[in-house]
C-alpha cells in the first residue's frame, strides 16, 4: 500500500513543507490571464514537469475539472490551498503518487510548488521542491531579477517565492497559555505562527504552523535554517512543559477522550480532533500504547469530512457522517489503549 | 455474602420505603428531652424490639456514639435522615442485617421505622414496617388518640404518621421537561416529588423520591394505594418516552458515559452519579449489557464520598477519592459492554 506522509506518528513535529512560488517570464499573472491563456500555461509546465522521473517518483497531471469531487478532500489533506480550492474551473494540479508534491498551476502565481515531509525535516522537503524547481527553471523561462530575485504575483512572496513551514503539535504550550506570547516573540523575528484547524490564533487540538514571512533579500537556505533554529526552541520547550506537567489531570484527560472516541456514536470534526490530539499526547508520552499499523494524525486526516466520504465513496449529510466518524474511529482505536 | 436491597437491578422503581413515626405516651417529644430521658427510651425501645426475631432476621442496636465514624456513610446508604446525621449524639439506632429495616431512636418523633423493599414494592415494605409496629404498640404504650390516630411531634405526620416513597429512575421524562408538570400535578392530590441526589427539584442522575404528603383522615393502606397507583402511570410514561425515544443520540450519550467511566482516572460523585444514570438507562434498555454481579445502582450507592471511604477503611481527601472511585468504577464497569 502508498505511504503517506501522515502514516508514520511524527512528536511534536507532525510534517515540515517547503512552498515555492514561480512564474513565466513575460506573461501576464494568473488573475489576468483568459481561459485559453490558463489552460495553455497549465498545458506547457505540465508537460515540462511530467516528462520525468524524479526522487519521489513521478509527477502526474491532474485536471482539475474532471477531479472536482475531490477537490474538498484535497483541501483537507493539505494539497491544495483554500483559494485553489475555491477557484479551481480550467486549471491544472501536478501530483506526486505519495502526495508528497503538489504543484498548483494558474493559482496566484503561474505555479506553486509544494513539498511536504514528515516530522522535523525542513531540508529534505527543501531538496525535493529544488528537484522540481530546478526542471523548472532549465525548461522554461521564469520571471526573475537579478536586483529582487523571483517576482511574483504579490510582493509579499518576491525574492525567494518561498513559504516554509513546520506543523507542530502543540497542547501543552497551549494550555499553559504560551502560544500569544510566542506568536508576539516570532513575529517580532519575521515569523508566524497560526492555529492549522480552525480560525484565529486558537487551533483546534493544538495544531500550529509556524512559517516564514520574509522573501526579499534573504537566501533560501538562510530563510530554512533561521526558521529550523526556532522551531527545535519550540519543541524543546513543549517537551519540557509535558516532563513537568502534573501527570494524575492530564492523564485523566487523555484516556478520557480515548474512552469517549472509543465508545461514541456520533463524533463531529471539531471534537474528533480534539480529542484525536489529545490521544497523540497520550501515545507521545507513553502514557497510552498505539499497538495499530495507523498513526494518530492519519485519523485525523482520514475522517475529515470530505476524506471520509471520498474514502467512502458515498455522499452522507452530516449527522450520517457523525455516524460513520464514529464507526471508523471506534474501530481504529481498538488497538490503541 | 448478605444481599442488600440495591444488590438487585429495578427498572425504573429502584426502592419503595415506608416510615412511620411513632411517640411514647405520655413523653416529651425527642427536642424537650435531656440526656438521661434520652437514653433512657433508647434503651427502653431497643430492648423491646431487639428481643424477638422478625421475618427479616434480628434487629440490632446500635449505639450511635460509638459508630459516629459511619454516620455519613449511613446516610449514603438512606438508612438515617439527615437531620438524624447532624444530631445523632446519645441516640440509638436499630438495623436489621439486610439493612431493609432501620430504627431511628429519638429523632423528631421517639421512633422512626424505616422499611425498604428492592423495585416496585410498597406491599412488602409496609408489611416488614407494620410487623415492628405491632411488635412495639403491643409492649409499649405508644401515643394515641381516637380522634386523630397517632400523635407526632411535627403535625404534618399526625394521623397514620406513615411516609411512603417509591424511588424512580426517570431520566427519559427529565430530559423531555416532564417533571415540573407531574410535580404541580401531584401537588394537587397531596403527592410530591422531588430528586434523591442534589438540591431543588432537578436530580442528579434523574433519581427522584415519589412520597405521600397527607397523613390525617386517611387509611394506612389507603394512603399506600393512592401512591401505588401514581407510581405505576409515571412508570408506564416513563416506559413510552423510552421506547419513542429517538435511539441513535439516545445511545451515543449512553456509550459516551460507559466509555468516560471505564476510562476516566478522576471522578467526583456529581460526575459519577451522572454517568452511571445513563449506564443504568443503557442496561434497562438493554442497549448495553451489565454481565457482572453487581447492579448498576449499588455502584451509586457504594462510590459515595462517605461509603467508598468506609468500605476502603481509609479517610481520603475530595482528590483521593476521585481518584479511588475511578479505579473502582473502571474495575466494576469491565464487565459492563
Amino acid at each position: 500500500m502508498q505511504k503517506y506522509w501522515y502514516d508514520n506518528e511524527n512528536r511534536i513535529a507532525v510534517s515540515s513543507r517547503i512552498r515555492l512560488a514561480r512564474n513565466l517570464d513575460k506573461t501576464a499573472f494568473p488573475n489576468k490571464l483568459n481561459k485559453e491563456d490558463t489552460a495553455a500555461i497549465c498545458k506547457k509546465t505540465g508537460d515540462v514537469l511530467t516528462a520525468r522521473e524524479y526522487s519521489f517518483g513521478k509527477l502526474h497531471y491532474i485536471d482539475m475539472d474532471e477531479f472536482s469531487q475531490n477537490v474538498p478532500s484535497l483541501f483537507e489533506r493539505h494539497i491544495i490551498s483554500p483559494e485553489f480550492a475555491n477557484n479551481y474551473h480550467g486549471k491544472g494540479l501536478l501530483l506526486s503518487d505519495d502526495e508528497s508534491i503538489s504543484i498548483m498551476l494558474c493559482e496566484e502565481d503561474h505555479i506553486r510548488i509544494q513539498s511536504i515531509s514528515p516530522g522535523d525535516d525542513l531540508q529534505s522537503a527543501y531538496k525535493k521542491a529544488k528537484e522540481v524547481d530546478d526542471v523548472l527553471c532549465n525548461n522554461i523561462r521564469v520571471a526573475f531579477s537579478d536586483e529582487l530575485g523571483f517576482l511574483t504575483a504579490c510582493p509579499s512572496n518576491l525574492g525567494t517565492g518561498l513559504r516554509a513551514s513546520v506543523m507542530l503539535h502543540l497542547p501543552l504550550s497551549e494550555s499553559q497559555g504560551r502560544i500569544p506570547a510566542l506568536s508576539a516573540e516570532l513575529s517580532k523575528i519575521g515569523l508566524t505562527i497560526r492555529g492549522t484547524y480552525g480560525e484565529g490564533s486558537k487551533g483546534f487540538g493544538s495544531f500550529y504552523q509556524v512559517s516564514n514571512q520574509i522573501t526579499l533579500g534573504i537566501t533560501e537556505e538562510n530563510a530554512i535554517k533561521n526558521l529550523n533554529g526556532i522551531v527545535k526552541q519550540i519543541i524543546i520547550s513543549e517537551e519540557n512543559l509535558r516532563k513537568e506537567a502534573y501527570k494524575p489531570v492530564l492523564e485523566d484527560k487523555i484516556f478520557r477522550a480515548l474512552g469517549t472516541l472509543k465508545y461514541a456514536r456520533r463524533v463531529n470534526s471539531a471534537e474528533m480532533i480534539k480529542l484525536l490530539s489529545l490521544i497523540k499526547l497520550g501515545t507521545d508520552m507513553g502514557i497510552i500504547k498505539n499497538k495499530s499499523k495507523n498513526s494518530i494524525y492519519s485519523l485525523i486526516i482520514n475522517t475529515q469530512p470530505n476524506t471520509l466520504m471520498l474514502n467512502a465513496k458515498n455522499n452522507y449529510t452530516p449527522g450520517e457522517r457523525d455516524i460513520l466518524r464514529g464507526d471508523i474511529l471506534r474501530e481504529k482505536l481498538k488497538e490503541v489503549e
